[in-house]
């Protein structure tokens, strides 16, 4: 296969990437001196090896523990739950937050068939001692209602206030572009489910 | 630095890649395995090493002679001068054209100090022997305008017959972009200059 040919097709499997686009960014790398598209395709394959999962909250990161799980400057007693490690960057830019997180890596989506088993709750349900509040900022969708809910039922017995953010992010919208004023809106104005 | 906000920043060095999308790439790849992140570091490295330029028409290809120029079933007449390989691509998918190519590399800028010498000229003109017809497929906008007079003021005493492809694209847009439709019509209508 071309060498030309292969790069667009394997840039245009990236999301949001189209064919057109791919060609695009594939020429522009022919463009670019061989030293530095070499430090770009290093840069990849090294974010990709050193990058794994932070051993308490489930979030990316380069060291056995997040900064996040790992400092000592933030509130031990509240996690807030999320899908992603997008929607920790997120909320930590929207900058308010100072507890901790958990990441699910996934939700709950019985017609898709991923259950309890499938995302991180397990890992959820082990770190609970000493927490006073879980927040579940979760996407306004099907799924993370359903997540809410199990969530929500799951620690029922164990006198742990569960809140929401509030449902200022528009319905339908990824919780990872919201914008960082309408995340601490969010954070600030959550409620008991 | 860290490893994900390093490829972020990377990714968001490419043409019409935002940090929003550079960050979304990255958090993608970091869920591929790390040897499908391998197969993609090493095509674009591959990519880089590999393409250089034809050594008659210019374009990129990965031997010393392109598809195109080696080609036998091609008319040996007519030369179709375009500023970027990517140009060459989309005419070729146009499909109705069936002469060589010669790629510029750029376009005449006096104002951003792009002289003759800077564009692929002399090899245009160290090619014309037994050439009958310079096709000018430039972008519609003032450098592509200067470079079509140039070459055609260039040629002027060698009985080479010069055209330009029809203005049905639209000023201001890139060539490359550009559908089949439109691009096969305007190489069909194409005048002389």
């Amino acid at each position: 296969m071309d060498p030309i040919d292969k790069v667009v097709e394997l840039f245009a499997t990236l999301p949001t990437i189209g064919r057109k686009t791919a060609r695009r960014l594939a020429f522009h790398l022919l463009r670019q001196t061989q030293e530095s598209v070499e430090t770009f395709a290093e840069a990849i394959v090294h974010m990709r090896e050193s990058v794994r999962e932070c051993t308490v909250c489930q979030t990316f990161t380069d060291r056995e523990l997040c900064g996040i799980c790992s400092s000592e400057r933030r509130d031990r007693s509240a996690i807030c739950v999320v899908e992603q490690p997008t929607d920790v960057m997120a909320i930590e830019r929207a900058g308010d937050y100072r507890g901790l997180y958990h990441v699910l890596h996934g939700t709950l989506s019985p017609l898709d068939g991923i259950g309890p088993d499938d995302i991180r709750l397990m890992e959820l349900m082990s770190r609970l001692s000493g927490i006073s509040e879980i927040i579940l900022a979760l996407n306004p969708n099907v799924e993370g209602e359903v997540t809410t809910q199990y969530i929500n039922k799951m620690v029922s017995t164990l006198g742990i206030k569960v809140t929401r953010i509030a449902r200022g992010i528009p319905i339908g919208a990824d919780l990872e572009f919201a914008d960082d004023a309408t995340l601490a809106r969010a954070i600030e104005g959550r409620v008991p489910v």
